[in-house]
């Protein structure tokens, strides 16, 4: 029920980010600086419709236009274009996120990649999916071995974040810029091991946990604390549960 | 004809990187730490023997295999998998370039982006193709309305490079990291504005100028001189030729 109709919602968007990707649309900044366009609006309100439709008690919070009920039981966290500054260069690597909340605990989460055509869905207790096929984060025996990535270098939003990433980037075996939320799904088809983000808002993180946690992953805070609607913007997320602890000693530093 | 043959050697790359991307084909570092795979190698190794029973003759440089015949009045510079840490992270966003040389000068230039499937293809005296259409490079009227792009804030092999890449980002609208040979691309229709890097290889950056170039934009090293085998490894391309000169400004410093 809830993964067919997290499918529907990656299908009624889809359309819409192509018909703007590449096509010279208008970007305008808002207050903070960040890129929006059309794409993102247009996106946002069909999401926002498809669910009042089927679920008109649930609240919803999206990243373009605000919250309504936020104290229903349950609650949609959507960002209808995640990496917006990759959408405006012309890079493919942007995404759609839908989370849902049950009395403020992700319970499901979607990634879509409209021009990728790649989608992952993750609802609690269940096998994350990549296109429709199950997968499983990969085991990493060290953090000597592994992948770290993020974002951007610029999205740290203070130099003590910036100072901790770059330590944990030091311990790692790589590091790689350049992603969004499709980061995460790379993280649950096991083709990276760690991501280290700061600066990030609930629609930018809410739709991971339960892909990350669905393929064996762990996600939470720069504190280990769970994610939710009042978290500080941190997220580590790692394929392999057993580096998890490693990781977080190096961002919090010595 | 050289047109012909550019595509040809995109069509026999393509199978190869499809066939081991995301296979979780193992991955060796080299002297100088870069990543190398078995589809790096594979890659090269078609590339060369397509190009030697065609023009048998021609020298070629390549990435992984080394130089034959340089000497040769046509050079063929070959990058057999561009991004190569995209492509270790599951990242479809790495290329495959190829480019001639005739007495030294850059003259055509293929980038191929086998998992995006999008190809241009830049030959001196002809307009840039993208998937076989001709494309050109946007208008901007100023930096402070540019998009400048890098692949790495970690490229930068010295601090006085990195330093002139921020003072050029501090005069640009926006910045953005990722994207290795598909920036040129990028560039060449309209969808960026500048693109500077340094650390550069020749089989980086070659196959750039003709496509970079026959879509009206213009291509230099950081001092605004031509691109061939002996350069310093700096890279400056934009699409409007006017913005070229102020690039170079900030990257010279004050």
């Amino acid at each position: 029920m809830i993964r067919a109709f997290l499918d529907r919602l990656g299908d009624i968007v889809r359309p819409i980010h192509r018909r703007y990707f590449r096509s010279g649309v208008a970007v305008e900044l808002k207050d903070d600086e960040s890129p929006v366009t059309r794409s993102d609006r247009e996106a946002e309100l069909a999401l926002r419709r498809e669910i009042a439709d089927a679920f008109p008690n649930d609240g919803i919070l999206g990243e373009e236009f605000g919250s309504e009920r936020l104290d229903a039981r349950r609650v949609w966290v959507l960002d209808p274009l995640d990496g917006t500054r990759s959408f405006v260069n012309g890079k493919p690597a942007f995404g759609v996120m839908a989370a849902l909340l049950e009395e403020g605990r992700p319970v499901a989460g979607l990634i879509d990649m409209p021009i990728l055509s790649e989608r992952w869905i993750g609802i609690a207790g269940e096998p994350t999916t990549f296109n429709g096929a199950p997968v499983r984060a990969r085991d990493c025996p060290d953090l000597s071995a592994a992948s770290l990535n993020a974002t951007s270098p610029d999205m740290f939003p203070d130099s003590a974040s910036r100072a901790a990433f770059d330590r944990l980037s030091a311990a790692c075996g790589q590091r790689h810029f350049g992603g969004d939320c499709h980061l995460y799904g790379l993280l649950a088809c096991g083709w990276i091991d760690l991501v280290a983000e700061a600066g990030l808002a609930p629609y930018d993180y809410l739709a991971h946990v339960a892909i990350v946690e669905g393929a064996g992953g762990r996600i939470a805070d720069w504190r280990g604390r769970p994610l939710d609607l009042e978290s500080d913007g941190t997220v580590l997320a790692v394929g392999a549960p057993e580096l998890f602890d490693r990781a977080l000693e190096h961002l919090r530093g010595p």
